[in-house]
């Protein structure tokens, strides 16, 4: 069903300005004109580079967790690893990075488990997440200015249950367990029923 | 396992202000200290109103879906309804009016599904995730001021066949999905199995 005979249309942007710059993004004023109505408006944009998210699972089957104070919510988060893919480096390469730098965790492949959009209203910007098997910590951290990360791992079925009962709330998280969720159910199903 | 013995610290903040005001949400410049080092530093803040993101599921079992152009990602975006929660206004209360308002869908009940931090590194407000059975559409649109909007009603195992594929990208309504795929699984086993 649809609610219109024509659907909804495609704005035309006109331009866009920076109002604002800080470390991790910018904020823009984009002026778009609605094609039929021909009105100009301006939206805000919130303009940053893409992001990934690391599902890190160990060879025993637990998922590395980091645990670091976070301004926005004024307040301790559990969340995956994750950072800011740098320029022209792949998701996968970003991800393996971020992983190594923030837990000290390495291994040795990393799949693409999707692709999300964190606010398609007024985030520009792309969050990738990445699956790592057979991680291990192995690796000098290597924090960014003002990261200061307590690393834990912790069984996968024990981290779902984290986030159905919102000890872990970050968004990116929870939407990076249920693309992790349909290939972990095929890895349990392959596995000896003791090792999970 | 744990990166260091005393664990991460909690940052004091020492004020926070304005720097940018948009019509969804505020830009802010907030000083924290660290306890040990002493030293000072300015996080950006997106500070906003709680949101509401809201999965209907039709008697016939389907969810309520809603089409628009989203000026972060300059494209359309197929997501679930959602919007701000008003002020003094419950979650579940906003969940049936935002369903009403932008999709003439209407439920009887609503029960709330989580709540997550849309980011909680630099985002201060919080997402609660609502459900809503027996959506039926049997009201007027009132439609925000530049929201045009496509509904469709859609197969539960398809919506989640769209999020896991990138048809349906937005972090937001990936995270419902997840929320909702353990009770959905719960009402398919007590439906009969045509219904389904």
């Amino acid at each position: 069903m649809s609610s219109s005979a024509h659907g909804p249309d495609r704005w035309e942007k006109l331009s866009e300005a920076k109002v604002a710059s800080t470390r991790i993004f910018d904020l823009t004023g984009a002026i778009y004109r609605h094609p039929r109505r021909k009105s100009e408006r301006e939206f805000s944009l919130i303009r940053s580079r893409d992001w990934v998210n690391i599902v890190a699972l160990t060879p025993d089957n637990k998922i590395v967790l980091v645990n670091q104070f976070r301004f926005g919510l004024d307040d301790f988060s559990l969340e995956i690893p994750g950072g800011i893919i740098d320029e022209h480096e792949s998701p996968l390469h970003a991800g393996l990075r971020e992983l190594r730098e923030e837990t000290g965790f390495v291994g040795a492949t990393a799949q693409l488990l999707g692709t999300v959009s964190p606010n398609p209203a007024f985030q520009t910007n792309r969050c990738h997440f990445v699956l790592v098997e057979n991680a291990t910590a192995s690796a000098d951290l290597a924090w960014d200015e003002d990261e200061e990360i307590e690393v834990r791992t912790v069984p996968v079925e024990d981290v779902l249950a984290m986030a159905r009962s919102g000890v872990i709330t970050h968004s990116l998280v929870v939407a990076a367990l249920f693309f992790f969720e349909e290939p972990w159910r095929k890895m349990k199903s392959q596995k000896a029923p003791q090792s999970v």
